[in-house]
């Protein structure tokens, strides 16, 4: 018996429409899959979101954009968030990919090959980790005009933190250096640039962890629901331990469930001593070390347990089991593992 | 272009004969490939293991199991260590599994399911985790007996601190269980088992992480390599900040590099700030946080930036990687992402 991750496509739909609405008119709302959208799974992730009206989708290496473009079909945009890099040729042509450039070196490698699909440009408004930078641009502007780029895009340091300067500066910034790609559709925001603003949006807007119910996006529904079987449950008496390192220690006669599954599955490691799980409304604690493949769990306080504890589902999303386990949601995302046996739900299929 | 990953079948191998030279010739030594071979690859992994010398292999549920079985041919021993659960029948009548019972509901699941394959024991000496415990055994001998299993173990909580009591308390503990099936062989250490010495090893071992190159088995050789390609190099002014959060700002005129892979990829977020990539023999530091698909390091102290930096190799292993993000190799090893362009060298073949 595998535990179960079941992926709710109708809630990613709705996050998207919702993150969508945010915006006027003018402005299209595209859909960031890459790391296999999340660890969500992009085959399924994805159709579901062109079902909903997403038309230009990132991800982040060639050969995630040529899975993509597998599931999507011919007609949506995908663009390669790491650009144009050595060796990519003919995945790029072959899927008719839109590498975005983020450096004068990509731009030369791109105009050299030549692949015969488009390209986009990230420019770099201040975060220092991918784009040209300003100083660098007009050496570059007549090859880079020559290739005529579909976008021009930037990406926010600190968009989660509204209050922050950088947002500002990183917004004047990318507005200026676009003044010199007249004509071109402009890109800033991901999901906490959407909900910075209106001036933020420009022409396309690239929402990624919103759509999978995560932080910064308050409202989001969430997406994903993870349970574990309990494999045995054992009593304790005050002073055995539980684990490795016999890190805990019982300070009352306890009741100890095993579940299947542990950080091998994506269930951080960090989070051991400090994470819950839970059974029905009750919370249960950790008890002990997180293993490879299991959980051990006080539930002294339940009067039956259930075949099952909930991880991720209504009582704890993923950004309460991430502060669990000192990091942000996307890592709990992408942490999901491979062994659990995945359920989509809704998605028009 | 992707990271490469290699993995070096042949270092497996000769880490599986020095762990098995460990114990005398009556003890046979296992391998323990669960969570896909330490995330390293069963398919490739375990039938290297098999060409060293390994006849039994344990994964941690039966749908490793199944795929193993096809990896491996119809002679190794598989066993199960999450043991048998409600709908695990067939699966293991069909790949011929050996399910390790770990509690009185799965002796009675698996005796009134009767798959027609072989089954193991597994009796709790102290860990509390997994494990049938010493008071439920009385009750549950006829029925042991009648299944005829091929196997006993337990498993040890602080194997890692050989100065630990619970080692030898967990010893006598299982050496006085096992009484109870006499004839049946028995298995208790894994790795750091083994390390302890051979009042450890009966007759039959687990080593794991040892076999990949982990500590508590110090001289083991490394298995893992792992090199980032270099997306794009910029110089930042001292003030200006790198990656989310602004979290990096620099000191001094610096050259910042972009590596293509990050938490998405199983760089875990944790060593965002303290670990290091090396360039050759020169280590760089992280500068700012581990994004989802990149890494940003300060490389202001190289002459030449080569193409590729060093995350994993003969200058960092993966227990130092483990340390700069405050967990163990085990996790490094697991957490290692499935973008990865993955190179085995050797394994006759």
């Amino acid at each position: 018996m595998r535990a179960e991750l079941t992926i709710d496509l109708d809630a990613i739909a709705e996050n998207w429409r919702a993150l969508d609405a945010q915006s006027t008119g003018w402005t299209e709302t595209g859909a960031v899959v890459k790391a296999d959208a999340y660890g969500l799974g992009a085959a399924r992730v994805a159709p579901a979101l062109a079902r909903a009206g997403a038309k230009s989708f990132f991800v982040a290496l060639a050969e995630e954009g040529a899975a993509l473009r597998e599931a999507l079909g011919s007609r949506p945009e995908i663009y390669i968030l790491g650009g144009y890099m050595p060796g990519d040729l003919e995945i790029v042509r072959e899927h008719d990919l839109t590498p975005v450039l983020n450096s004068a070196e990509q731009v030369r490698g791109f105009a050299a090959d030549a692949p015969g699909t488009g390209c986009a440009v990230q420019l770099d408004s201040g975060m220092n980790r991918l784009g040209i930078e300003g100083l660098e641009l007009p050496a570059l502007m007549l090859e880079l005009n020559a290739l005529r780029p579909k976008l021009v895009i930037s990406h926010l340091a600190c968009a989660e933190e509204p209050a922050h300067p950088l947002n500002a500066m990183q917004l004047g910034v990318f507005q200026t250096l676009a003044l010199g790609f007249p004509g071109i559709r402009r890109s800033l925001a991901a999901t906490g640039g959407i909900l910075l603003g209106p001036a933020w949006h420009f022409e396309l807007t690239r929402p990624g962890i919103g759509l999978y119910g995560g932080l910064p996006f308050n409202e989001a529904r969430p997406v994903v629901g993870l349970s574990l079987p309990v494999i045995q449950i054992r009593d304790v008496a005050p002073g055995e331990i539980v684990g490795y390192g016999g890190s805990w220690t019982a300070t009352r006669p306890s009741r100890i469930a095993t579940l299947s599954a542990g950080y091998a599955d994506g269930l951080i490691r960090a989070m051991g001593g400090r994470a819950r799980v839970f059974a029905g409304d009750t919370p249960c604690p950790l008890a002990g070390r997180v293993s490879m493949d299991l959980l051990t769990v006080d539930v002294t306080d339940l009067d039956a347990v259930p075949e099952r504890l909930e991880v991720l589902g209504p009582h704890q999303g993923i950004d309460a089991l991430a502060e669990a386990a000192g990091t942000i949601g996307h890592e709990v995302l992408t942490a999901l593992g491979s062994r659990y046996a995945r359920v989509y739900k809704g998605g028009d299929n």
